[in-house]
C-alpha cells in the first residue's frame, strides 16, 4: 500500500531544475516540501526569485548549513555537480534516502569520471551503491535503492531511443551515431555570454564535438544493455528555444524486423514513452513541460539505415519529471502520481 | 452544493482556444467532454492534430450536423466570430448553457457591433439576454446566465489594470491610454504571412492603431463602470512570442490616494488576480499557461501619472481558461477547479 | 576585360529569394534592374511589400505578360518550381540568358525530377544544357552557360562539406548522413500554419525523413564526383530560427589523411568557403546575410568517423547570393562584386 | 572638400557597439581602422571574438596601455559608461577628436548626470564643450566639434519622434508619454540572467518604470527644443528580440495642423529619417542593420491624441551607425558613406 505522504528537501533550489522539481512538487498529493536551501539566497522567498509560483509556495531559501535536511524522507540534489558527493554519506546515515539531479553519481568507473568532470570524487564507495535512475531500465533497482542518480538530460532521450535497438542486438553497435539538438535551458540559470538571447536567438551551432560529459554516461548505458562496449559519435547542438531535446540516431541495421513494433512492444507498460504511428516526426513541443518521451522510428527508403527520432523536454524527463518519476516508484506512490500536466501547446 | 458533474461539448476545436480548452478540461474532475465539432477535421481523431493530448483524449473532430450538442449541459464556441450568434438560440432551446469565446455576444450595442464586425448580427435578441464573462466584475449575473460573453484578451487585461482606478474616480477617463503587447498566439491558428516565424521573430511593431474591434469592448466596459463614456487610446503590437499579453496602461490622476493598498484591497478576494508588490515589473512568462493576471501599479517620480502593468496568458485567462472559470461559477464548482497549473518558468 | 554593366530583369519576386535578389542588385554596382514580375502584386510599389528597400528602389511589380523580359540580358527565376520551365526556351531564343533559383532544371534524369516533383517537365532537352551552378564545382561550365540551375540550400550545404572526402576518396560513399537543420525561411514566404510563430517558435522537429527533394539532388551532385552512386540518408530538420542552415555530416573514413589540410587545400581559392580552424564549431548566425560557407572537420575521440559542420545563409549562399555569384561568373564580372556585405552580428 | 582618408582607433571594442561599429568601419572607404583595444581580450584576433569579420580584419585587440591611439585622427569610445571621461582630456590635447558612444558627455548638468550614473564626473569641465551628436538637431555644431556625445538608443527613437511636435509647439509638453520596446541586445554583451534566452525569450515585460538613465537625457533634449523643462513619462520594455527599438509616443494635441505634413517637410532633407505613408505601421526590422529611423504619424479617430511609431536598430541609428554618422559629418565626408547597407529582411 502506498505510504500516505513524505517529507522533501531540496539542496540547491535556484536553478531551472530547481524551479521545476518545485513546479512538480507543489502539485504532487503526497509530498510536503519542507525546506529548500541556497546559500545565496537564503532567507529569500522561493516565489520572489521564481514568480511563477507566486501564492503557491511560502517557502524561503534557507541557509544550507541549517535546513533540517536529516529529518526529511527524501532529499534532491539541484546543485551544480560535485555537491552532492560531499553531502550525500551524512544525509544517508541519517536515514535520509537521496536523488541526485546532478551527475555525481551518474558514472560507475570513477576513474574515468574524475577524468571527465576534473575533480577527486569526494566518495566513490557510494557510486557502486547509487543506482542509476532510468525508470524503464531500472525500475526495481530504484524501488529499493538508497541513492538515485538521476539521468543527464541527453543520456534520457538517446538511451530510450536506441534501446529496442540494442537490447534486440539488431544494429551495429560499434558505430552508433546521436546527433542531438537542445534549448539553451540544458545550459542552466547561470549568466553567461554564449546563452544570451542576443548571442544564441536566431542561431545554431554545434559545440562539445570533441567531447561532452553525456558521451561516457550514454556508453556506460547502452554498453551494459549489449553487453560489451559499444561505439558512439554523439554530437550535442545549441538550438534557440528554451526548451526540449531533439535526439536524431542513426544506426545500421545487421538483421531485419518490424522496427515499429519492436519499439511498440518494448514501451508497451511504459506510461512515459510514447511511440509515435510510423512515419510519425515528433516535435518537442508535443512534450513541453511534460514528462514524456516521445519517439519514432524511420527507414529511410527501405536502406540499411535505422533512423530514431527521440523527444524530450531536457527540464522534465531530462531531469526534474524524472526524478518525481523515480521518487515515486522509490516510495511506492502510482508511478505518475503529480506528473499527469499536459504540455503546452502553442 | 457543488453538482457531480456535466456534460460539454465544444464547437470548432481546430485553433488555439480550441485546444486550450481540451487541456483544460481533459485536466477537469467534473466534466465530461462529449463532442468537439469540426466541418474539416470531422473523423480525425483530436490527439492527431495536437499531439500533446496524445494519450490523453480518445475523441475524433466531429460532423458539426450530427454532433449531439443538445444533449450537453454546456457548450462552449470556439469559433471563429459570427458562428454563435447562428447557432446559440437552438441550444439555448434545447436547455443548453452557453459559452462564447468569439466575440458575437460581447457588445451590447448592436449597431456598433455591426460596424466592427462588418456583418448583421443574427440573434440581437440574445445580445441583450447575454451577460459579459469577467469574473471580477460580473461574477453574480454569470452565475445564473444562460449566456456568456466571454471577453476578448486585451479587454481583459486592460478592464482588470484600470478597473480600480475607474471605479475609484480618481483618474481623468476622457484620456486614458492602453498600449498593449501581444503574442502571436493572439492572431489565432490561421495560416497567414504575417504571423509566419520568418516574418514575426526577431521584429515588433505596433497594428490597428487607427481602431481595434477591443475598442468598443473595452470603452463598453470601463465606461459601465464609470457611469457615463471614457475616451481610451488603445494601440495593440505584435510581439515575437507565442503567448501573453502585456498591457502598459496610463492614466492621470486627478486626486490622491494609496495606490498599491487600492489595487489590493480591490482584488483581495480574487483567486486570478494577483497584486505585485509595490515597484514590480511582472513578466507574462510569470502567467504562462496560467489563469493569472498579474498587476503592478507605479506612479514614475511621484508624478501625477498612473502606471498600470497588467499581464496574461492571452489563451488562458484572456480566453479558455477564463472560460472555465465561467463555467465553474455556472455550475457551481469552485471558482478554480480544474484551474490550479502553474506556469512553466523558464 | 568586365563588361560594362548589364540589365536584368526578375520572374516572380514577392517570395524571400526575390527580396534577397533586390537586396543584392541594389548593391550591385554592374547591374541595372529592368523589370521585376509578379501576377498577384502587379502595379504595387517593391517597397510597398518589402519595407526594408524604401528610398532605395522605385520599381513596382509589373505583369509578367508585359515585362520586357525579352530585352534584358538575364533573368532570374525566384519563382515556384514548374514556372521556369515554361518560360526558358522563348527567353534564351531571344539571347536572354537564364539563372533559375528554382528547381526546374537541377536533376539531370528528367524521369527522377518528374518522380520527386510531381509534374511533367515542359522541356527536358533544356535540362541538358542547364550548368548546375555550384561554383567550387562547375565554374568553368557556368561561365559560357546560357542556363543555369541555382542549387537548393540544403545541396549547397551538404555537397560543400562532403566535396574535400568524396573527391579525396578517403571515407565509405555508400553510408553517408546528412542531418541538416534549417531556419524557417527556407519553406518560403507562403502563409502555411506549421511555419507560424506560435508553431515553429520554441519547438524542434525533423520532417521528410521518408524523402525529401533534395536528396535526388545531393545524390547526383555526389555520385558524380565519386564517379559511381553514393548512398546517402537525408534528415531535415525545422529550426526555430528565420535564416540558416547547419549540417551536420557523418562519414566512416577508410584512409588516414590530415583532414583539416585537405579541406584547407580544397578551398584555398575559394572566396566564398571558409575552412575554420581545427576544432572550431561555426555557427549559423556567422554568415547571416553573407554569401558564405563555413566549414569545420572533425575526427571525434580520434575514432574512425569523420564529423563535417557546414553552415550557410540559405537565402544567401543557399540561394540568391549563390545566383548573384553565378551571375558575377557568368558576365566576367568580379566574382565577389556585389556580394562584400558583412554577416549581422549579433 | 573631403579629407582623403582617417585614421581612426576604438577603444573597447569587445561589446556590441564595438563589433558594430567595426562591421560599418570594414565597409567604409575612408578609413583606417589602426586599433582596437581590450584589457582583457588583449592579443587575441579580433575575428577570433567575432567570427562575422574572419577574413575582413586582421587587428588583434591591443593593449590599451599600449595602443597609438594619440596618433590616430579620431578615436571611438565603445567602452562601459565611466571610462572615456578618464582618457577624453588627454587625448584632445593630442589633437584626436573624439566620439563617445556611452554616456559619460551627454547630460549637461553635471550633477543631474552623477546623481543618475552614480559616479563623480572626471572632467566635468569638458562636458560643456562636447556636442550632443544627433546630426538631425546638431548637424552644424558636430562638424567642428572635437568631442561628440554619441546619443543613446532610446534617445534617439523617442527625440526623433517627437522632435516635429515640440518644435512645432502644437502639443502639451508637461505630459508626454513615451512607451518603448527593446531587443536584448540593448543590455550590451555581458553575461547576466535576465537577458540569457531562457530568461528573456517567449517573455515580454517593462522595467525601469521607477526610473531609467534614458529619462533626463531625452527630457534634457526635449526641453531644449521647446525651450522650457517638458514634462515626460517613460517606461521601457524588454522584447525578445536581437536589434531593435519600437516607440509608441503620445502627446495631447494643443492645435490642429496636417500631422503627416509637418513630419513630411521636418525631415525631408534627412536621409537617415523616413517618414512613412500615412496610416502605416513600421516594422523594427525595416530598419535592421540600416542606419535609418523609420515614423509614422496617426491620430486615432480623430481624437486630440496623436501617437507617434518610431523604430530604429538600437545598434546602429541608436549607437554605432549614428556615430559614423557623427564621424562623417565631423570630417566632412558624404553623411550617407558607408552606411548604405539595407536592412535585412526578412
Amino acid at each position: 500500500m502506498a505510504k500516505k505522504g513524505i517529507t522533501v528537501g531540496i539542496v540547491g533550489g535556484t536553478g531551472y531544475t530547481g524551479v521545476e522539481l518545485l513546479r512538480l512538487l507543489v502539485q504532487h498529493p503526497q509530498c510536503e516540501l519542507r525546506a529548500i536551501t541556497s546559500r545565496k539566497e537564503a532567507g529569500m522567498g522561493v516565489a520572489e526569485l521564481f514568480p511563477n509560483l507566486r501564492g503557491r509556495i511560502g517557502l524561503k531559501f534557507s541557509d544550507p548549513a541549517k535546513a533540517e535536511l536529516a529529518a526529511c524522507d527524501l532529499v534532491f540534489f539541484a546543485t551544480p555537480n560535485g555537491v552532492a558527493m560531499e553531502q550525500a554519506r551524512a544525509l544517508l546515515n541519517a536515514g535520509v534516502r537521496i536523488i541526485d539531479v546532478a551527475a555525481d553519481f551518474r558514472i560507475k568507473d570513477v576513474a574515468l569520471w574524475e577524468q571527465w568532470y576534473g575533480v577527486k570524487h569526494a566518495c566513490p564507495e557510494l557510486v557502486a551503491e547509487a543506482v542509476y535512475g532510468l525508470p524503464e531500465i531500472h525500475r526495481e533497482r530504484i524501488r529499493e535503492a538508497r541513492l538515485v542518480a538521476n539521468p543527464g538530460c541527453y543520456p534520457t532521450a538517446v538511451q530510450l531511443g536506441f534501446l529496442p535497438l540494442v537490447e534486440a542486438g539488431i544494429v551495429d553497435i560499434d558505430r552508433l551515431i546521436a546527433d542531438a539538438k537542445s534549448g539553451v535551458s540544458g545550459a542552466g540559470r547561470k549568466a553567461e555570454v554564449h546563452t544570451l538571447l542576443a548571442e544564441a536567438s536566431d542561431n545554431f551551432k554545434a559545440y562539445g564535438v570533441t567531447g561532452h560529459r553525456h558521451l561516457p554516461e550514454i556508453t556506460q548505458g547502452l554498453s551494459a544493455i549489449a553487453g560489451r562496449a559499444i561505439g558512439l559519435v554523439f554530437v550535442p547542438h545549441l538550438t534557440p528555444m528554451i526548451r526540449g531535446i531533439h535526439a536524431t540516431l542513426y544506426a545500421r541495421l545487421t538483421s531485419k524486423t518490424d522496427l515499429q513494433a519492436l519499439y511498440e512492444s518494448r514501451f508497451a507498460q511504459e506510461t512515459f514513452v510514447d511511440v509515435m504511428p510510423a512515419g510519425s516526426h515528433p516535435d518537442t513541443r508535443s512534450v513541453r513541460g511534460a514528462n514524456s518521451c516521445r519517439i519514432a522510428v524511420h527507414q529511410p527508403r527501405g536502406g540499411d539505415t535505422v533512423v530514431v527520432l527521440s523527444v524530450i523536454d531536457n527540464l522534465v524527463k531530462g531531469a526534474s519529471g524524472q526524478a518525481i518519476q523515480n521518487m515515486n516508484i522509490m516510495f511506492g506512490f502510482h508511478e505518475s502520481t503529480g506528473l499527469e500536466q499536459l504540455p503546452l501547446l502553442p
